[in-house]
């Protein structure tokens, strides 16, 4: 299937006495949405990166318990006719959803009503149906949000944020985030053992001084991004989104389309533009 | 709750000419679940380093879209009663379960049957509550295994489990995890953009050659282990865990009960030995 590593143009800026920048083509990691199906019924969406599809499934059903060797699965099979081709109109293997029938004997996964996973908004079809149901949840777009940013003042966010990682320090586990002003201010931070929690935190304090949306801000984040970083910068109307490693390809497209501008790699002097470069003066 | 980090005693090696080994105590991140319910039904358990709660609580519904501004909520309180105390019999607020009661206008989330995610096995009373749902599940008790492990091998998985970091290295986006021999061979390997699914990924590899249960196994992860990683290896009856990085709180009493063998900041000529160093004969 081959879509472990997606190639995608960039904007390398780098931070000095005058600030250069350059395009040039980058190798992002693909992330796609695969949804497994137990018996037809769908039981998990997971993000994942193409390739060893039919392991994930049976490594994911055995460590919940639902299997515990061959002999409980009968077929695994990807879904047919998930997406109707725009141009032919027949349906398409996305190679997204995948079907894992039980034998006789095997119970299939209790789904208990009173303890159910609340459904994220990621869809198991395929990337751009997820990105679709994102974009109809968002209620301020932030294509239109007219700030503009310093590149060196976006340099310089990571070390801002790791000033404010105590807890990093002393244990080396932790992932930090935290919402800044255009001018490099940091007005809300928050470190968690999980990179979405450090960021709801942030976010949901946000919310709590009724700061929310918040246009003219940026998300800082330690770590890598995600579709679902990206998404929930998204719901909380921030336009611009600055990690310190690398971002995914999913991240990138639904950034791409939102109109948020995504930093990667964000390592002093330099770090590399996904999208919504406009905003940098560049 | 001042419950961000813990201490904990660990057995530190530096493996050279000899293989040095010390007591002493470390700190860890916290990990502790997180119920979270909406006008009284569980919503979503998410694991979590306790503080700001209220924070993450709020960040989540807002990024869910389920909220959108502080008018939408009416209170947000912490359960009690979620767990009896062994000694008073008196119900006991563990601080991880939290209602948040929304204005009545604002709709409920759906929780569409057909779309459900599967619980994970983590419960949201608390982490010890958790740890015992696992040891229900688990069909291949680790703790009898007599396998035993040499230090130098040990320090030596990171490295060779890199050398199959193909993606890794283009992108610098990828977790990887292989499952080792005690000898050190890399058995399965696998990369993803999430670390839950590279270890899937690998587990499901071994069950489709009928290698699971797996005693006398060692699991490498690139990054840090959590409770869910430790979860995964204990599932396919794996009896050590090397990460590359920081284990949370949670994942370090998890691998204790279960007699599992856990290292930790594995990167040449030292690691961290967290649980089960008898393993190492030291």
């Amino acid at each position: 299937m081959g879509r472990i590593t997606v190639r995608r143009p960039v904007v390398r800026v780098t931070v000095g006495e005058t600030i250069e920048s350059a395009r040039r083509p980058d190798t992002l990691i693909a992330e796609e949405p695969l949804e497994i199906r137990v018996n037809g019924t769908p039981l998990a969406v997971t993000m994942r990166t193409p390739g060893d599809d039919i392991h994930l499934a049976h490594g994911f059903l055995l460590t919940e318990g639902i299997i515990r060797g061959l002999d409980d699965v009968t077929t695994a099979r990807y879904c047919a006719g998930s997406v109707v081709d725009d141009e032919s109109g027949q349906p398409q293997n996305t190679f997204n959803v995948l079907d894992i029938k039980l034998a006789p004997d095997v119970p299939p996964p209790a789904v208990d009503p009173s303890r159910n996973f609340y459904t994220t908004s990621s869809c198991g079809v395929c990337g751009k149906a997820s990105i679709d149901a994102i974009r109809q949840q968002i209620r301020w777009p932030v294509a239109d949000d007219p700030v503009t940013f310093d590149p060196a003042v976006l340099v310089s966010l990571p070390d801002r944020l790791r000033e404010h990682q105590k807890a990093f320090n002393s244990t080396g586990g932790l992932h930090a985030a935290a919402l800044c002003s255009a001018e490099g201010e940091i007005l809300y931070a928050a470190e968690d053992v999980g990179r979405h929690n450090a960021v709801d935190k942030v976010l949901g304090a946000a919310l709590l001084a009724d700061a929310i949306p918040a246009p003219g801000t940026v998300l800082v984040v330690s770590g890598r991004s995600s579709f679902e970083l990206t998404q929930k910068a998204l719901m909380a109307g921030v336009p611009a989104l600055v990690a310190v490693s690398a971002p995914s390809s999913l991240s990138v497209e639904l950034a791409t389309e939102a109109g948020q501008t995504l930093l990667g790699f964000t390592r002093p002097p330099s770090f590399n533009v996904y999208a919504g470069a406009h905003r940098l003066g560049l």
